[in-house]
């Protein structure tokens, strides 16, 4: 089969990872930046990973999806709280037997997507991995690595077979989830107590863990979200939580995306954590209480972020 | 019928304000102090209220109660996390006919000294005032300002109705609860959503209510309260969220006590105005829900003010 031309859409901490692997690993990759363009155009990308160090010195750099070729297959790893920007820059690079794959957390996102431009062949991803941005062009990778993908209105699922394959062949675990919603909320078990809790009380995971009440918060949040996917027809099972409890005991002290877009005064993805699977949870008939709450708190701190924004420069 | 003689134990704000009000009008009062006993001793007290400003140059200021003279009325004034100190300073200033008044928030605070000191003549009180130390022996008195007591397990509620007498010629509107409980319950319906979400969202209470959010937190937290008392066999109607939300819109942009507790590293009163409260509701078959994640978060923050406690002064 031939080989894929990908297109990363989005060059962070989780692009520029993944985007990376292929790269290095010889896979054909363009990669759309922002503010580093300049810079990676000239320097190249660097990144340190816990699994070794590796750079790209040449790297195919764009600052606008108008000046990319058009990609068989488009990593979205942007926040979700620019996912509204999509529809005008995605159809410069698909072609109509491009598949784009959302790598974002949260619940609806292939959803969105799909109302906001029918006739896309959609895809999404669910990364495990500690990896964010130390400086234009250079992404640290911290813990942990591998990417979940699945179908979300794909007539077959060849191509991501193929993705799958040239993931693993650059050093990335992946597997094909068979279904894209139960990932998305199995994922959700964690990011639901860890994000928001790591904001609001201005904390990292280890330390939620480590203390008897938060500990015993999250587990019960975790629940909830268990509680809520069983409901929406997600079959999954409480042990999972204890299982990812464990999990979390065993990483490095770790702060979750959201604490790091707060601290850099970027937007948090409140709707896609908490809003969209409470209402989901909600048209089934379940309420998440715990989940609704830390909500609550955080668009209390979201509306201060945006008051403080000219002050301290807030990134919309 | 002969004047009572009082004695304030703790003078910080409360004691400071409602025990200088009794003293400026004439009562004989008596003021333990701990820190500032040797600057009100030559100071006097000073008391910048919203009601006008006023001074006592003479004040009978003491360093421990077994220098006290035995006095009719104790105003206990104290935070409820030093309310373990009681057994050992009330003895000396106590006589049969004594009756020791605990001006504290939260649930359980009567039945827990009857429980460590039987045969005291016990009654409680509930302050509802925004005042504060602002430095050694000055006292600032903001908002507010009525006091509401009620018996415990007194065979006469005459001494009380002296005590109110004494409190209104003083100039504090001063009233007496036929039921201390649900006096105790209704002021927990502010307390709850007020002092925790201004410590974790480090905030005041005009914040809390002008945010969309943090307001409908605040009302179902005041819900909460109100179908908690219900079930603990407390009539209280819904209505009342409503009118002290009203009244919150009202107040002065205001820290509640355990803010300034938290601020001032200080411990916090999470044991009265969330674990009884919800220990009590549960008794009665009712979980507070919203209170017992409120309650978390709050302790996770006192083990984190806990452990900073060498580097900044934690007072316990």
């Amino acid at each position: 089969m031939a080989n894929l031309r990908y297109g990363v859409i989005g060059t962070g901490g989780l692009g520029g990872y993944y985007g990376g692997r292929l790269a290095y690993s010889g896979q054909d990759v363009h990669f759309l930046l922002n503010s580093d363009y300049e810079y990676v155009r000239m320097n190249g990308l660097r990144i340190d990973s816990v699994n070794g160090d590796f750079r790209l010195d040449q790297v195919s750099a764009y600052q606008a999806t108008t000046d990319m070729p058009g990609c068989d297959v488009l990593l979205v790893c942007l926040k979700t709280t620019h996912n509204h920007l999509l529809p005008a820059m995605l159809p410069p690079v698909v072609h109509p037997g491009s598949v784009v794959i959302m790598i974002q957390n949260g619940l609806g996102i292939e959803e969105e997507l799909d109302h906001r431009m029918p006739h896309l062949n959609i895809a999404g991803g669910l990364a495990f991995i500690g990896a964010g941005k130390k400086g234009p062009g250079h992404i640290t990778h911290l813990d942990l690595g591998s990417l979940v993908i699945g179908g979300y209105n794909l007539k077959t699922i060849k191509i991501l077979q193929q993705v799958c394959d040239d993931f693993q062949g650059a050093g990335v675990p992946c597997s094909i989830s068979e279904n894209l919603d139960a990932s998305r909320w199995q994922k959700l078990v964690w990011n639901v107590p860890f994000n928001g809790m790591s904001v609001v009380l201005n904390t990292t995971t280890d330390q939620i863990v480590s203390n008897p009440s938060t500990r015993q918060l999250a587990l019960e949040m975790m629940l909830e979200v268990i509680h809520a996917a069983n409901h929406c027809g997600v079959p999954m099972k409480e042990g999972l939580a204890f299982r990812m409890m464990e999990m979390t005991d065993g990483m490095v002290p770790y702060a979750p995306s959201m604490k790091l877009d707060y601290d850099f005064n970027r937007p948090m993805e409140i709707d896609a954590i908490y809003t969209r699977p409470a209402q989901k949870a909600a048209q089934a008939g379940f309420e998440m209480k715990a989940v609704a709450m830390l909500e609550k708190q955080l668009r209390f701190i979201e509306a201060r972020q945006k008051l403080n924004a000219k002050t301290t420069g807030f990134k919309e």
